[in-house]
């Protein structure tokens, strides 16, 4: 298996660019927290792959790795080349499972070429569904989607589904399939653009612009028998809303808190937390690695649910390559995407 | 069945004083939200029983009940005799299962005598257990802990289970179970007194007094690995402190939160509640009164323990009858009772 072509032949570039972390950031990441460099694409050894990056998956999970805090995942060293899923070609394959021209996924980081032994990385076809959509629906965010909403939040066919961060990568997909499952799906999001493209084009019943509602009360006029599910990306004050409106035995899936991650100050807790006892509700907390031996399962479906047109794939392609990197992944605080949003990787 | 005597000839007091809501409260509870009152003591009707009042249940609950909102329960309205739990004698029945001389449990409110219809009361036997303890271990915090514990938080053997208020009706209850159980039980408490009683009385393997201490230092010491369950009375710093150190897969029961009753300035809410998605954590509320068709099961599994010596009841009994009411029950708040707290009422 291995490739008859070195990479130059197959029209690598010599020199790789990358992205890695500089400092920790206080609050917002500015771009002096990044250093941008250089250095040779180099051919795989034995058991390697070489891939040329094509997406890059920008991720809200991307803050918490940069803080040097205990955390689900180590943090990323402070000189190291920037963590995160993308998508793109194998260049060249010194690895049994992988040939030149696979088009793959997996924790290349941000950078244009990356030399992996295969570890997590996953071929995909193409024909199915192009290459973004492996780093939203049928990626992490997707399996973030399918295991904390099905696994976690466990909702019945009739229950108020309601989603924060409902038209992120995440979000958009979890109201989704509350609707596939027979459930009503409620998103809460940033702007009225996004809350029509809910409700218009992802099917959701309703849908509650956060910077324009007051959400507990909009959740009252939703949700008149209350939440039965709440996932929650964002924290703050949207959980503090949900939390007033929840129905008896109500599940909250924490899934992220993307409102609190660049606090300079302590994370504000949920004030009406007690919510939980008064109705026996619960929060519980989920990360989506731990369903790692069930991605298979859950992507198949998915992707019958893509072919069926039941599941729609939204990406927000950001181009200009890694050096836009700094920025394009502030979008994601500034609640800018729609859909799942990626960094496109051009030839040089 | 109807009783050959009087009230009065049975011993009655012609003059039932009972302590009426008279004020919302705001923040602690005043003398002043509170009217005395007294009623001619009637005999019952058919399908009644007239109790004396022996002793009243002190709880956490009650502030909860004065405040006009929402909850599990409906508030106490302005007016109304103070809900309560309590126990007694039978002085008079014309209830087909009740005889005089019956002691027995309910909530008969904070007053010398109650008319009631049976509904929710219950025969207890003094040969058992003396009458406080089924206000305590028999009676609603033992079947608090004894639910909150085993289906809420579903500890393991050898597990670290933690329990804040600990050194309460409840508190006290849940260490023991969990040591009963095989776990490590771990108490949080104010007071170097408090804290001895719970390591050398019940047989905690640890307390924390938290007046004295750094909680969450004094977790990381005494439990190495972690917090498996956490069972919470207090909220507040408390409860971010046993987030700070759970384990992977960690439960959380929310009881209560006493810390936080009194507020006038909205309740605490966790800062530490992501600890919940980095371990995969849950934060279950829960209401004892879900258990009641499972009462008389725990109550004699725990009637049995106490038999073997294996459970302790603790109750603290405030003298003063009814006109002590009002301070007896800031005790609670002021974190000053060990065990169950209880108000004896005296014959006047």
């Amino acid at each position: 298996m291995t490739t008859p072509v070195t990479p130059a032949q197959a029209g690598a570039q010599s020199t790789n660019h990358q992205v890695r972390l500089a400092a920790r950031p206080v609050g917002v990441p500015k771009r002096s927290d990044w250093s941008f460099t250089e250095e040779a694409v180099r051919e795989p050894n034995d058991g390697e792959i070489l891939v040329k990056v094509d997406y890059i998956s920008l991720d809200p999970a991307m803050r918490g790795w940069m803080n040097d805090a205990k955390s689900y995942i180590r943090p990323v060293a402070i000189g190291e080349v920037m963590r995160a899923g993308a998508a793109g070609r194998v260049f060249a394959s010194k690895h049994p499972k992988f040939q030149a021209g696979d088009f793959v996924s997996g924790g290349f980081g941000v950078q244009e070429y990356a030399t992996s032994d295969g570890k997590g990385v996953q071929k995909v076809d193409t024909r199915f569904a192009k290459l973004p959509t492996y780093l939203g629906v049928l990626g992490m965010p997707g399996m973030t989607a399918y295991f904390g909403l099905l696994d976690v939040g466990k909702p019945n066919a009739g229950e108020n589904v309601v989603v924060s961060g409902a038209a992120g990568a995440v979000g958009s997909v979890v109201g989704q399939i509350a609707k596939i499952r027979g459930c009503r799906a409620i998103g809460i999001a940033g702007g009225a653009d996004k809350c029509r493209m809910l409700v218009e084009e992802l099917g959701f019943d309703a849908a509650i612009d956060y910077k324009s509602e007051d959400v507990k009360a909009a959740l009252k006029t939703h949700c008149p028998d209350g939440v039965h599910v709440y996932f929650d990306n964002v924290g703050g004050d949207i959980l503090d809303a949900a939390l007033a409106r929840l129905a008896r035995n109500a599940r909250i899936v924490v899934c992220g808190a993307i409102s609190q991650y660049n606090n300079t100050a302590p994370v504000k807790g949920p004030s009406n937390y007690l919510s939980l006892l008064v109705n026996r509700a619960s929060m519980t907390g989920m990360v989506v690695f731990d369903y790692a031996e069930r991605y298979g399962e859950a992507a198949r479906e998915m992707a019958q649910w893509i072919a069926q047109g039941k599941l729609k794939a939204k990406e927000d392609v950001v181009p200009g390559g890694i050096d836009a990197f700094p920025e394009a992944l502030l979008k994601l605080f500034k609640g800018e995407n729609t859909g799942k949003l990626v960094l496109e990787v051009p030839e040089r």
